[in-house]
């Protein structure tokens, strides 16, 4: 051992004591003849005293910033305690020191607050992983991990490994493939999840599992997406949804106790996807604050259970509302008074590509009682005050109106709310708030191919009362026009989504386990007979051998570490990630391979032009 | 939930209990108009009672082997106890029961003692993880890692997650790569493990990392490869070799005592690597017996530290041992009466060109102190009996000779002491001996190139005694026959191995963390500074920055699973193993992919016809 101690582990109890610490030179500060050196390792920082006697061998060997130092010195008291660090009561007066090896200036301050830009720390991440908050990052995903693991063990799951190397089945998103050089012509998939090898577990009967596990997709990555990223895996025999839920909103209730100390006492919120939809817009709503939509019509589709009595009919008079699809408001709290200005600018923001709506318009319920609205040539006080007890605005409130086509206006009244949210700060970082949502549409309509896809994946059950329906009905759509009436159309899928403060962090189903529902369930989404044979002939193999009924779910690792951190990026929660075109900029990965790997895969480039 | 209790839970004291259990189906038998089904799920296997008023449901609805079965019904005593099962004293008399599931005939039997073949079990894996020796198994699997965790986290260890899409840097080994579709022409590689990655870890001052992690290595499989492995992998800071040692020998034993509840508590044995060399023939001894070997002749090469006095001056006369390089003896326990048919099965064993020796010598120490060669005509009883004595036979033993080429020789020596260890029951499975082996050479000749290659990995430190002259030399190799004579013939790399019971379950190094030296070792290994900076920039940059001495470990979890485990084979401790031709015959993986995935990649096949 280079050390006696770590530099986080010395207090008051050890004066006196002979240490030796190494670590990494943090500041070096002179004060006339004395120098003082903070050396930092995982455990903290600790000061070191070189006394005068020692300034000859600073001069022939002088340390600086990230030298890895060694020191041996007799533990003192401080004179000017610092009560901010553990270590703060003590300093080491050195006796003898070693630089165990030198650095160059590093390209950015390895501080909480660096001048490093992004594409600098993610060159030198070595040097961006020393930072304090980087760490504190890492150890909170050990711990989130750790806690996750205890709590499966405690109830029974067994960590079973699946394979890496597996086959392409592309199904919604690209696979990353791996040529096999001992079958030529030939190549491996790397998984986008375990599905179907811990449903093959479950019929295993190994009832429960689970997997702290890697999973790739190839695709076109958006802001915080990575190709590769990391999935918390379970899954359980004999059970129903009711016990999903149970066992897993455990879990994150054990990590919140656990790593953050929180005790989350109440009940989990459930609501139904359709019911999400109507009131927030969005399948994974913020509930840390209401601003609930008013819905002022019911729209043509999309909401088979909610009864267009929920709806609020719009006043008539204003051509924009009257023609539209769909109108929706918000009641956004205490903004009445906002200025012309700021009005414009939210305007601006709904106008913005990414949300795409033509207009915003609003009404000020002004603390007198009185209205005042953008919508003042089409609407009487009467009409606007009535609008404004719809969307149950009080005074003081700023009603935010959208208009415009069903999935489009729902989605940018979404994106509003949560920026109001987000600007009243009504969107706390050490808030946490657990919701359940549950009864997606097992379909979804495909224009493009007229047909059905798999909302969640094809391994999904449909409610226990849909199966026979769709066992006995053709999944072929013979009117375009006429999808809506389809009987897939309206089949719930026994499927649940975990959200946390409006991020998905997980989702699961109850398992399709029966051949012959299985066989369908392809069929619908357009496989032949020799393709399902050929992608999944194990699994409904696997399913004329005694499959018991099963379900599981899988959580974001990499996701559920950000939220808890207080973060919206997943990057910083990830040791080595990768930038937003799939490469590692530090190892400059992926790269070209030499003419002899690829004779040996019997592959050639095939470079397309343009 | 199906079910109140798993079938290993119920005993005398739920006697009278109303239960639901479900499972599967392991075997019908008829008492008269009684029904008795054994339920079996991974808990355990419990007795159902179907009396006489079942038998029109059971003949309406028959349930059969492997059937998913769901039962009610009251637990009564058992008139005739099971002892062998924690179940064993209850039935469950069944009042209702529903087939959750049928199943067709399986295609071999679900038991311990099988009747399916290899390839068979492969192709129906899940049908086989039902067997119970293949889920103790994967249950062991999981202990270990559990163990491990718990070791390495109550030591400070922390488990952070290294990237899976990283650069090819071919040495030794090939990468299995992955094209990348986002970075035309250029591929990701995946890790053979996370070597550079764990010492950036350091170098960014973790201080103490650990991972199971999953590595690929695409070579020709050998009987017990796997493409995909397991490694236990390690890392820690401000370390020397002993502290490393005390660590990983200190987890060994955490595993063996909460997985076997064995107390190892001797201290683990060490060797260097010449004295394995030197007493077993090999560099992974199995030490639970003796045996070891009589070093006749002082070869010319391979020892460097073991001076010849060790070497017993073989008795002229016997023109096959006078010529050869080497000549090896063990002295096998108590097996002086062989008879001729034994003797000359054992020369054939050695001629096996699996071993390829050209014939085996033997002496007899007959109990009466006389002794009866195979070399009576070379060799008088005093040259017999000084041969003997050499050897340390005992009356009664009988001594194997081997003579040739060293490498061959000495090989040969070590297959055979360990296949009569084998013969005699000296290797008991349940007996677990740990063994360190040291000071491994740092380089090994290769004389194809004439070149040194790294005997573990180009990031092992040489001894710290040995660092000024390996950067003081040039590592060219003036004369081949020579390269004995160069310096770098007799570096000792920092290094270890463990071994368990003759097979290596872990290796590791004190790493190189002063880039001047590392420069040194790839330009040793004949990489020039381009190659250097293209494959391993990265490092060598980092190494600027205030690299802390670092080193570590990794074990091979899979193999010390089935080693744990009594078993010789990795595969029936892997859930879903590969044959060896790199195919998972369940999945049939890998498999021919689309046209648009090579379009999407930009690469096409390259099939050379042979």
């Amino acid at each position: 051992m280079f050390r006696t101690h770590t530099c986080g582990q010395l207090s008051a109890a050890d004066i006196n004591k002979e240490v030796t610490l190494a670590g990494w030179v943090q500041t070096i500060r002179k004060f006339g003849s004395i120098t003082f050196i903070d050396l930092r390792d995982r455990y903290g920082i600790t000061q070191l005293l070189f006394s005068e006697s020692l300034n000859e061998s600073l001069e022939k060997n002088p340390p600086g910033r990230e030298y890895v130092l060694q020191v041996t010195g007799k533990v003192n008291e401080r004179s000017n305690k610092n009560k901010n660090i553990a270590t703060g009561d003590i300093e080491i007066e050195v006796e003898k020191f070693t630089i165990l090896n030198k650095s160059i200036t590093p390209p950015f301050k390895i501080e909480d607050d660096t001048d490093g830009g992004d594409d600098l720390r993610m060159k030198y991440r070595f040097l961006d992983l020393r930072r304090n908050v980087i760490k504190k990052n890492l150890e909170l995903r050990y711990a989130v991990g750790r806690s996750a693991r205890n709590y499966l063990h405690e109830n029974g799951f067994m960590d079973i490994e699946t394979p890496f190397l597996i086959k392409s089945t592309p199904e919604g998103a690209r696979d990353f493939v791996v040529p096999s050089r001992m079958n030529s012509g030939q190549f491996y998939a790397l998984p986008q999840s375990p599905q179907t090898f811990k449903q093959l577990l479950m019929v295993s009967g190994y009832d429960r599992y689970y997997q702290i596990v890697k999973c790739f997709r190839d695709e076109d990555l958006r802001a915080d997406r990575q190709p590769e990223f990391t999935q918390i895996d379970c899954e359980m025999c004999f059970v129903e949804q009711e016990d999903i839920l149970n066992t897993f909103e455990n879990m994150i209730k054990r990590i919140f106790k656990d790593v953050k100390n929180i005790d989350y006492n109440e009940p989990v919120q459930r609501m139904s996807w359709e019911q999400a939809m109507w009131q927030y817009g969005n399948d994974k709503p913020d509930i840390r604050f209401g601003m609930q939509l008013c819905n002022f019509k019911y729209p043509a589709h999309l909401f088979a259970e909610i009864k267009d009595k929920q709806a609020v009919p719009a006043i008539n008079g204003f051509p924009v509302f009257d023609e539209a699809e769909t109108v929706v408001g918000i009641a956004v709290p205490g903004c009445s008074e906002y200025s012309r200005k700021q009005t414009d600018e939210l305007v601006e923001w709904v106008k913005r590509p990414q949300i795409g709506m033509k207009g915003l318009a609003f009404i000020k319920c002004n603390s007198d009682g009185s209205f005042k609205s953008s919508m003042d040539k089409f609407y009487d006080e009467e009409a606007l005050k009535q609008m404004a007890a719809s969307v149950k605005a009080k005074p003081g409130d700023l009603i935010l109106l959208l208009a415009g086509t069903e999935e489009r206006t729902r989605k940018a009244i979404s994106e509003l709310r949560l920026e109001m949210g987000k600007r009243l700060e009504l969107r706390k970082d050490n808030e946490f708030k657990l919701l359940w949502v549950l009864d997606f549409p097992l379909f979804e309509y495909d224009e493009e191919g007229n047909r059905w896809v798999a909302r969640h994946h094809p391994f999904t059950s449909p409610k226990p009362v849909d199966i026979e329906m769709m066992i006995q009905h053709d999944p072929s759509i013979k009117n375009a026009a006429d999808y809506l009436q389809h009987p897939y159309a309206n089949i719930k899928a026994n499927a649940y989504d975990m959200v946390l403060n409006g991020n998905e962090i997980g989702g699961g189903s109850i398992r399709i386990y029966q051949k012959e529902l299985q066989q369908k369930m392809f069929a619908a989404l357009g496989m032949n007979e020799e393709e399902q044979q050929h992608k999944f002939g194990f699994l409904l193999g696997a399913f004329e051998y005694g499959a018991p009924p099963h379900g599981g779910i899988a959580f974001g690792f990499d996701r559920l570490c950000a939220i808890l951190g207080g973060s919206e990026s997943i990057r910083d929660f990830i040791a080595f990630p990768k930038n937003n075109s799939g490469r590692d900029v530090m190892i400059d990965a992926p790269s070209a391979i030499d003419e002899k790997q690829l004779d040996e895969l019997q592959i050639q480039l095939n470079i397309k032009k343009d």
